[in-house]
């Protein structure tokens, strides 16, 4: 039996890893005052069509959906933002005092895709959302932290790529502008660009297999179709980008998968050697207008996500080892019937009084108790023989000077609590 | 749009309960050196028909199963020991030199069931399985994790409560002695059990509908089937929990709702008034033959769950406030166009150094951001006004105190880091 084509387990050795990117992913939204939310792992089949955008790959092509025993069509979810704005819209979090409402997730996302390096049909993406202001100062926030928490991470070769796409005017203009420019060349581009531009021209220059036709390099510049207040909007987007000292590229080609951005949309990526075809690590923008979609009040949103499966490539690609302790505070070796008794005792007690501890559970001898310390890398070994017991004393072995010292029995958990302090929280 | 039916959102104000009892929860399994493994949200349906069991309710009726794009069946998972137990197996976990295997997991989980209170489609379980080892003291630690956890959860009624199913012969000759024993009462039994006593009589003692039946009462004790082996074996778990000194109560009545257990059952109750009808709060046991079961060599196993939804109502019900933090470092007001630009820059490099930030992102007056500043329980509050920023100074109110001063703008992180140091990591 083997788990699902395009998921994978995460195991000890690794899933460390992924604790300690969560704890730091956590640490950084505490600090930006990001609020955590989890909704379900599925959704009405609705939510996303709405949501996402009928017109995408992802809707058309690659969602979870089946009915559930009561008739339901129901969708695992492909990713977060859709089913936050819902569940904001459902609690009606617009209505609380402390405005916007500042959101972070963390957890499985599901597309059926065809699964290779870096791209899982079981995913796990960090998102954020804040909805409620249309100030500039929150696209700059949003951008900031995920520059932050890739950097604080120890990634150095990041890019921040950026552009505009406008509000709804200026969308319109491109647009037209778009469906001008390609109408000529319609029959040369690829099916899928075919139905795009009667559709959403605007995803025509995001296709990979176009991306060479030279209608491409002549296309009509969104940058040149914004309107004085998207002009604006873009210009204070980048002023406080430059305040907080943060590198950004603008890129006019920039165009997000996803049909609900408006205004600001941008891109990390990673330019590390090696980490290979993908170079996209997270992105992200402005959807005013979607909160309405899902049937709320007229809000404004940004937002963006990553993979954590990709943040952890672009560490490895990076030569990057995460300081993840693989230690163990105390092995207890045990020998003889009341010696093993003493030891189930002892280590519920160091255990209780927050020492990290293993035991044998295999009768191995002496010998075979301490290899399995060594491997452990046990910083003490506590050893409760026979003659210990008799003097209700125990012998600790510190694993690192080969010390050895003998104790009461009743003065171990102080004894190693002060000798591990600083270790433990 | 809604959530579906049986699912639920998890906002903030209730997010930080989950994530103070995840780390509790991970902080007890790194004492008890259980080490997390992620398993995917679905498996192939197979897997769950072996591993938890073709006759037990959740395969029969509850599992949300489905087809994928590529036509295979995929159940969501409904429980996390069959797929930790396929992970193992399909890794070759077996094969690693630390044994026995010890794993947590924490995620959701999904059964079709009508919902009530505590009991969701989606809800989420914590739990741990130690593989490769069938020492009795292995039993009881499992069972001194569960107690433990809630103990420093900070619950008081909680009844701990014990079963040996025995080994393969002696749970033989109690099934025979259970069909023997119901077969000339079969007509006035449930549908449910009247099958149940063809395929798994064990189970007839766990029916709700037919509890009252007389026959019920009489009915032949597991315990007095148990062989010599098996006698043994529960005597050294329960001498093991003794010298741990946790209470417990055997009940010869308890059999766990999946297939596979043997030796050792257990479940912690919850015994506090208003928790409701439900009371079970986690259950486990002892496993060996589930590893073959799906595929791999002789290994014995045991492990517990439990539901993290069932744990925050036996908490509500116990009036158990969790000591959650609700503040914010500082709050930044800042007035006038340049004052807003030192606000985002100043915000950047506070957030950086550690310290939580939050400010205005409405255009709000100054008595508006101190009123948004009191809401979040802001401890400190920065003041960047025109007058300030001509003078490169800050204002810095400590709201508590009420007490105000004047800084240079350059001094104000090292005073708000020396200020709240203690407070965050």
């Amino acid at each position: 039996m083997r788990a699902p084509r395009g998921t994978q387990d995460i195991l000890p050795g690794t899933s460390e890893k992924w604790q300690y990117v969560e704890k730091k992913l956590t640490d950084i939204c505490r600090r930006y005052n990001y609020k955590e939310i989890r909704t379900p792992i599925f959704e009405h089949t609705e939510l996303f069509q709405r949501g996402v955008g009928d017109s995408t790959d992802i809707v058309q092509k690659e969602m979870y959906t089946f009915e559930d025993r009561g008739g339901r069509s129901i969708t695992l979810r492909p990713e977060g933002t859709a089913s936050t704005v819902r569940s904001f819209v459902q609690n009606k979090l617009f209505g609380l005092p402390n405005q916007p409402t500042k959101l972070f997730y963390i957890g499985p996302m599901f597309r059926y895709e065809r699964p290779q390096q870096g791209r899982l049909r079981q995913f796990v993406q960090f998102g954020i959302e804040a909805l409620g202001s249309d100030d500039p100062s929150v696209d700059a926030e949003v951008m900031a932290l995920a520059m932050n928490a890739y950097e604080e991470l120890g990634l150095k070769s990041l890019k921040l790529v950026l552009n505009s796409l406008g509000d709804k005017q200026s969308r319109e203009d491109h647009k037209n502008a778009l469906v001008q420019h390609f109408s000529p060349h319609k029959e040369e581009l690829c099916a899928d660009c075919q139905v795009r531009l009667d559709q959403n021209p605007l995803r025509v220059l995001d296709c990979k297999k176009d991306k060479d036709h030279p209608a491409m390099a002549t296309a009509p510049s969104i940058l040149d179709y914004l309107n004085e207040t998207s002009r604006e909007y873009f210009e204070k987007v980048k002023a406080h980008l430059d305040v907080m000292g943060i590198a950004y590229e603008v890129d006019p080609n920039l165009v997000r998968g996803l049909d609900y951005y408006n205004h600001t949309a941008f891109e990390i990526m990673s330019e590390a050697e090696g980490f290979g075809a993908i170079t996209t690590l997270s992105g992200g923008g402005r959807y005013n207008g979607l909160v309405e979609d899902i049937g709320g009040p007229e809000t404004s949103g940004i937002g963006f996500a990553m993979s954590i499966e990709r943040l952890l490539m672009a560490l490895e690609a990076e030569g990057i080892e995460l300081p993840i302790e693989d230690s163990l505070d105390c092995y207890i070796v045990a020998l003889g019937e009341r010696a093993e008794k003493e030891a189930v005792r002892l280590s519920y007690q160091l255990r209780q009084a927050g020492v990290q501890v293993d035991k044998d559970y295999l009768q191995r001898k002496m010998k075979g108790q301490f290899k399995a310390a060594d491997r452990l890398h046990a910083k003490y070994v506590v050893v409760l023989g026979e003659r210990e017991i008799e003097q209700d004393a125990v012998s600790v072995k510190d694993m690192k000077s080969g010390e050895q010292i003998e104790l009461p029995l009743d003065k171990i958990i102080g004894f190693l609590n002060k000798k591990l302090a600083g270790g433990n929280e």
